[in-house]
């Protein structure tokens, strides 16, 4: 079978290229006679990997000197957790912002162990926006946000004030889509799965004073960041093979321009889908302007009738895969669709996207 | 370059068709247009490979249908802690035996949560053995071995006896490399990175009545069983490309016999080398016989002088490297030599390695 458009919000599509090459280095890496899938992670050939990987993560990211670069294993789930128990030591207190899903679920997790304010949250509109002027002031260990959010597909278009309060993101779903200035950041996290590798690796950015040798009392030596710092991620064996990928991933964003390659990029395959969403009488992006997310983009058709609606969303979804276009159901707790356009999507993706949504619109405004 | 020998202690050697496969399903796998890579967990492809991977480690070791069977993150290190804090509930103690490094670990990291009684040890003499005639007794809410030591290089030839107390093993390094009962245990785990797939994916097989939703105060829900084993591994996004190569190294081994096919195979090579260290006047095996693993074979040569032995054990290293033979050196923390000869190795790598090894044993006994 040919390749498909594979839309989906994470797994998802990776380059071409990048896949090649680990297919043709599976048996044999950088002429060490053995593939990354079974080379020890103590190996001069996986460690030269290992090395270079942190470097392109910080050339890319502009991360500054101060801050550690960690790969860890367990996704945001588990950030939602290291974050608390490695942060919240001197007021055991945090300000978070609800802006749907992930940062609920992180919200809920905090809360096991330190208090939790949110001071903002976007749920009265079922998430469709990223609350305005959001300041975060008081005695707090930090104040954490989910920059880009997956399922509602809202992406913080400004960084709030924070008054000397580490800020903390999720950048899962948008991190090196665009430049982002980490200086302004305490903790910055992201599971791969999204623009980076393939699900296994959690790739953590921290600035050095925020690494605690007394996290809350109890807190599993694995889940301490200075367990991983103290050992450059090698505290015990990393997922070699997906550091690998992100490394043949970020090669390829680097000989594309970066994350201000990406950026011009993503603003054109997001430009075309919005503008089209906009300008249609048959379909609306469901997130306000201002608010929405280069990465995942959540659209419904103008049908009123619920049951009427879920029919033609299906339609949609099935009619799109005949012409090999694959994951565009929108996430099971929202419905309608969803287009997630990471990195590793091609605008020539969006293009045949739009047109099939141009078509399906007019078969079925006729009926 | 040709593919070598490679006696790594984990992430350690694959079988070549399993590497080959993987190469060639890279850019499409299973007609889906996309590869695992890329894949999304909740696709029908994918569910297909998870389902099938869990279906094949239940018919290869036999597991009873009263046992979940979950695919983790964070490696055995991370489970030290998942242990203790979802099992360690009713009496707030377990029973230890310590069998050197890792199991030394796995007590720390429990001590941190519970009561730790080290019921036996063979720090007497360097790990070289297994405790005989151990029984556990007593108000113990479980107690643990590791069944085999990847770095001491011994195995637990009986299981012992608890008395009705759940029995939880670290089988990393030894699992599905002979048959083993798994009804006598409460809860089994394995890092995948010896005998099964690349880092990043860990086994745990468990008993359901040991699946808590109490379990210790402040216990992350990402480190709770419950959460995976309500969610069918899936509560957030697995490992898949590691699963996905479980799943092709699982159908390797069925296609050798199973755990039966592999028992035949690994004693053969382990017989090979264990019969040639016990015959040599120059090389011996450090373990005791009766205590010995059929995967990781340390040895010293007979040298008694510290600096001397250091340079021979050095030259031994680096001349197998010119034999296209690698990691052979013992574990950083012990020194000497090594081989592991997991499921994957052929039985021509341990004739080479033995070939090689009376070479340099005659050549240095010359000198």
């Amino acid at each position: 079978m040919a390749r498909v458009v594979n839309f989906a919000a994470g797994p998802s599509c990776l380059p071409e290229e990048v896949l090649k090459q680990a297919a043709k280095e599976m048996l044999d890496c950088n002429g060490s006679g053995m593939g990354v899938n079974e080379m020890s992670h103590r190996s001069s050939t996986f460690q030269k990997i290992f090395d270079e990987t942190e470097a392109l993560v910080r050339e890319l990211m502009n991360v500054p000197d101060n801050y550690k670069v960690l790969f860890l294993q367990g996704g945001a789930s588990t950030q939602f957790a290291m974050i608390p128990l490695n942060l919240g030591i001197k007021y055991n207190k945090a300000a978070y912002v609800d802006t749907g899903t992930w940062s609920t679920k992180a919200i809920k997790e905090a809360k096991r162990f330190i208090t939790v304010d949110t001071i903002a949250s976007s749920a009265d509109k079922g998430y469709s926006y990223i609350p305005k002027n959001v300041v975060f002031q008081g005695d707090y260990d930090y104040a954490h946000i989910t920059l880009n959010n997956t399922i509602k597909g809202s992406h913080w278009e400004y960084i709030p004030e924070t008054n000397g309060i580490p800020l903390v993101a999720d950048i899962s779903s948008c991190i090196l889509s665009e430049p982002l200035d980490v200086s302004k950041f305490g903790v910055l996290y992201a599971g791969a799965q999204k623009n980076l590798a393939p699900a296994g690796v959690t790739l953590v950015i921290i600035r050095e004073d925020l690494i605690t040798d007394k996290p809350l009392d109890k807190t599993p030596l694995m889940l301490t960041y200075k367990t991983h710092s103290d050992k450059g991620s090698m505290f015990n064996t990393p997922p070699c093979w997906n550091i690998y990928m992100m490394n043949l991933n970020l090669k390829w964003i680097k000989k594309l321009g970066g994350a201000e390659g990406m950026a011009k990029r993503n603003h054109e395959k997001a430009d075309l889908l919005y503008n089209y969403l906009d300008k249609s009488d048959y379909y609306y992006a469901t997130v306000e302007k201002g608010s929405r997310s280069l990465m995942n983009v959540p659209f419904l058709t103008y049908e009123k009738d619920e049951e009427k609606a879920k029919k033609i969303n299906k339609l949609f979804v099935l009619g799109a895969e005949k012409e090999d276009m694959y994951n565009l159901a929108g996430h099971r707790s929202v419905g309608g669709m969803r287009a997630s356009i990471y990195n590793a999507m091609d605008i020539k993706g969006v293009q045949k996207l739009v047109k099939y949504m141009e078509k399906f619109a007019q078969e079925n405004l006729r009926k």
